[in-house]
């Protein structure tokens, strides 16, 4: 177990096999985010409806274009490119005439924020969920944004709705050393397939094919939460 | 976009829907764990080889078992229990004659660590990855564990050994506010589904399904590194 008396991370030499890796260091979060956007970074969204509470839903952030993205000519390149620059808007779309797309209408914004549990986030997308604060007491981070309707469209018989997300306040609550636990992802991949149930343009068989793989691997690799998150799928599904 | 004045997190009265949730505060990491481990946490082990490079492999970390899994009388939940607790050890399988279980045997130990990188996973799952220093660049945290088999047996045709990680040294190099991103979490899973593929046990054309659907969520969902991954993947899958 001994290094020859070398510090296990003094620098040089280190690889032999991959080279050219960005270093956190030349990461960069857009301005006024308080977290790095790379690719489809999934949130939660707060949004405060007629009723005075404030709605969870599922929202997905698309960074702002790079250069290099915009070189490539590819739309779908663009929207879901590199690493978020600091000069253009964080992106998301609303799909359908949901209660977030009616909040934002209606308010002009809510809280964008960076969740881990579970059970949230199956709260978030499967069911009508809704609090009488902001932001939740499972949020990492938060970021209060200005939603400007920027696009829309249809895709399949889904209409949507395209929005840039200005920042105007935030705050991170907790930091921590981020561990990968496929249970954890499974529920969010769960989620993804649950939410397309009864849409036609969907193999209806592959979706509950899916469905049962991820509850296999949640309730294999997850801890308690994991399993209390795919419980309440399950409820809801049912409901 | 006004909450009235108060503040967003201001407490009391928060949920309408749900309850009973554990707060950060009260999850505990493991003695000498610079992470919490709920569930199974997927890190990455360097072990020292014969030919004095360190070997980087996948490694699935089981938290102690806490009473509650101890009492529910079914092995399965024990090794894959809930919140750590800080009185038992973290155990590990190796499954085959892997490079980790020779070093392990051989050195006794080696380095765990916790890491974001999809470029990584991919190298470290597929492919034989060799660094010439213990600690990765990606590494966010890292642990130096001693490494001590405490039981094996047999499951399909592939023998396992069952190892006690204890805790020797470690540091945390980086925090962070974590984030989900759909694309990384492809990756994770598509290296389980390509380490799998020419195994007996697995249905092949289910593992290719499953593949062709994460590469296709990595690609759509992940940056340019779960991009490169997804390359490298099939690279390795190639070769």
């Amino acid at each position: 177990m001994s290094d020859g008396g070398e510090s296990p991370t003094a620098s040089g030499g280190d690889r032999t096999t991959v080279e050219d890796r960005p270093t956190p260091a030349e990461r960069r979060s857009p301005e006024g985010w308080p977290v790095e956007l790379r690719g489809v970074t999934e949130s939660l969204v707060t949004t405060l409806g007629p009723n005075d509470l404030w709605n969870v839903a599922a929202l997905g952030l698309h960074p702002p274009e790079t250069p290099s993205d915009a070189d490539s000519g590819n739309s779908a390149a663009e929207s879901v490119g590199s690493v978020a620059s600091a000069d253009s808007p964080v992106t998301a779309r609303t799909w359908g005439n949901t209660r977030t797309r009616r909040n934002f209408h209606r308010q002009g914004g809510g809280y964008v924020q960076f969740v881990r549990d579970p059970v949230d986030f199956v709260d978030a997308t499967l069911s009508i969920f809704e609090v009488e604060r902001p932001v939740l007491d499972s949020a990492d981070a938060w970021v209060e944004v200005e939603a400007d309707q920027v696009d829309s469209g249809v895709s399949g018989a889904t209409r949507w709705e395209e929005w840039e997300l200005t920042p105007r306040d935030g705050a991170v609550e907790r930091e921590t050393v981020p561990t990968v636990n496929r249970g954890f992802n499974a529920v969010v991949e769960a989620t993804v397939a649950a939410s397309r149930l009864g849409v036609e343009a969907y193999d209806q068989t592959e979706l509950q094919n899916r469905l049962a793989y991820f509850e296999d691997v949640g309730r294999t690799c997850g801890d308690d939460r994991v399993r209390a998150a795919f419980d309440r799928l399950r409820d809801h599904l049912s409901e």
